[in-house]
């Protein structure tokens, strides 16, 4: 399949209407061929089909971040965008999010609540809703999000995909709208793990620490939490989440039990406390001048930190510091932690019943990472969605993890299927 | 003079009440004697008599920031102390200070208005000040102070003694009451520079990154601001300021211009902004129950930053992020910076007139330092005093260049004249 075959592929399949909420913008089939067909193809993501979360600039194209009245249309690609383009990618359109990237459940958009890939009546999941639902469909090869909370993980668990979140710093987040600056990391999914850190490897920045380690160990030390720790989550699931430890430890990992006290406490403090300032400090003051067009949800979080003291912020500073320390004791001499990517997957239903509430029981597992400054390879494990993080800096460390969960190579993607539906 | 010999005719000198306001606490002879007996002599500090600023742990002795109320008698010392001591020194006692290291002048204190060493009208400035009227009488040999926007330079150059501000981070503030968390140094006087390196390198963290420059190159290029920069200065400051840098070309260096725009801008941050709210966070809660023992400048100063809102100390972060790549672009590829410590010596009269006003000013060249990441050095320069800057990390480079300007050896301690007043 050439370049240009896989873009006709690719909006043969758009056509079909399947989950248009997806999308924010779309790129004209005529410029993605006309990009297609320039590719050179010995690049390493030669023809590529990339979808970009649309808080992500991509130059020429609007960055809504979920909001009409904010858009902005960008001269130049956010670096971890011209990353992928030089090395043979090619954009498709700008896709769906919780506004702001505000969110865990893919419902907080005026562009329409987003489904899962594979179940209209369940969320995509959020922030980076449309980008992990264009790779599930098959329609994009790669989708850039984003992650501060768990928005470049929970929609890869949701859609049965893997999502690579960084250490954060690692790839640049120049040209992303600042969610919660001092935690936002660029992610991507892919619907295989080698195809995500092919295009990881490509946007990270070169001045990687020296002494990072560049694989896991053969016999790696993975932290499981034990079966009473994971609260909230159906009896099927935490089977599910057994049997992905069993798997690791058949791989040749060795298993150690672990504590999670501090890190589901430090995790609270994303929202419940001082951090959320940031997100005021980035677009509240748009917000107040601009009731049309908020997310309810995404606007009432936002005001809310108005008038948090910035004492406040100070000290969840100090706290968070500690809870840092003490986690990372309990962490001890682990190369890995092995954790559910979210306790459960709820309806749209169930969203809009209790936005707020869903929504933090969804970040159970995912909003410390960031705060702690972590890695993270989120991947699919039966009918639940696991996460390998590694220590900040040791990404190598978590990719290798999760490629013991993931030994069978991954499906081909649902694109080769979809040609014999288009060709001809 | 044996140790012993040194503590007695420091205890003798004491006994003549100069500037006894310099002290908080001070131990007893006996005790100090007896700890100087028992120093072994081989030790790189063995029998230097150390003060401490009274914000800094010494075990058994109180802590109080310069509060009565807030005294507490910790357990253990500070590592700052411990290593001091590990090395030979010997605790004199505990030394007076702007309260909560909230000041630049030395007049904010409950136990005394601080005089300086040399005249008694001028204040010592501030904060660590008790710590530097120590050092230059001739009482103690090395002194500990804090530093977050001067504190352990200014009074450095209102004594005519050498204060070394480390990188920040390069000396552990565990045991130091917080002023202003993210910016505090622990920092060394002494009367030469000689001494204070010694004692800069036993308190200093061992990992030390590994590219960190070990020493200034032989012909450092020093930037240096134009006369017209110099604002609020006098002619004879200027001068003197001017012979400073003639003195660092003809001993090698090469001097060229530079902007200081930036750095100012920058340093108006540390009181005019978000960052107060981190001493309010440290210790506003308990001024605010606490009115009686409190500095109505400092109670003032804190208790204006307890409703200010978390969002301005995030955008006041991502100023700082600005202007820091601002100010070191413009540094270039300099090796140092020199500036004046302080563009004017107030007198005790100036301050009480207008304390906050006063205060700002002296501030003018020592607040963007910590700010920055940066390290210094403050030797006297004739009627002035001087500041060495390096970046990061590279306090060593910003010690050579000092050396250049103190290459004749520094006068011996005032101690040695002493003997023959306390002998006998």
């Amino acid at each position: 399949m050439t370049p240009q075959d896989r873009v006709r592929a690719a909006y043969a399949r758009l056509a079909r209407g399947e989950r248009p909420e997806a999308w924010i913008t779309l790129r004209d089939e005529a410029d993605v061929l006309a990009d297609a067909a320039a590719v050179a193809p010995h690049l390493p993501l030669a023809g590529s089909l990339l979808a970009v979360k649309d808080n992500i600039d991509v130059a020429g194209l609007p960055t809504t971040a979920g909001h009409p009245g904010y858009a902005y249309r960008p001269s130049r690609n956010a670096p971890a965008v011209q990353r992928l383009i030089d090395a043979g990618a090619v954009v498709l359109g700008k896709t769906n999010l919780d506004q702001f990237a505000t969110g865990l459940v893919g419902t907080r958009s005026p562009y329409g609540v987003v489904r899962a890939a594979g179940d209209p009546d369940l969320v995509a999941g959020g922030s980076s809703s449309g980008s992990a639902v264009a790779v599930a469909l098959g329609i994009a090869d790669l989708a850039l999000g984003t992650d501060t909370a768990g928005s470049g993980r929970v929609p890869a668990a949701f859609q049965g995909i893997v999502g690579i979140k960084p250490t954060p710093g690692r790839v640049p987040t120049t040209g992303v709208v600042p969610a919660c600056r001092s935690f936002d990391c660029v992610t991507v999914f892919a619907r295989d793990l080698a195809t995500a850190q092919r295009a990881m490897t490509v946007m990270s920045d070169a001045d990687w620490p020296a002494d990072a380690p560049l694989a896991a160990p053969p016999y790696p030390v993975v932290a499981v939490p034990g079966r009473d720790q994971l609260t909230g989550m159906s009896d099927e699931w935490r089977d599910a989440f057994e049997q992905a430890a069993k798997t690791l430890e058949t791989a040749g990992a060795i298993l150690r039990p672990i504590r999670l006290d501090p890190f589901l406490t430090a995790a609270k403090l994303l929202y419940d406390g001082g951090f959320v300032a940031e997100r005021y400090a980035a677009v509240g003051a748009f917000l107040d001048d601009h009731p049309d067009g908020a997310d309810p949800a995404v606007a009432a979080i936002i005001g809310a930190a108005r008038d948090i003291p910035a004492h406040r912020l100070v000290t969840d500073t100090e706290r968070l510091d500690r809870l840092r320390a003490e986690a990372m004791a309990e962490w001890g001499d682990a190369d890995a932690l092995l954790l559910p990517t979210a306790p459960i997957h709820p309806t749209i239903a169930e969203v809009e019943a209790d936005p707020i509430g869903v929504n933090a029981r969804v970040g159970t597992y995912t909003n410390f990472a960031n705060l702690f400054g972590l890695a993270a390879v989120a991947v699919p494990a039966g009918p639940l969605g696991v996460q390998v993080i590694a220590r900040g800096h040791a990404d190598a460390v978590a990719a290798g993890v999760a490629a013991m969960l993931t030994a069978t190579p991954a499906p081909a993607p649902a694109a080769s299927g979809l040609r014999l539906l288009v060709v001809g």
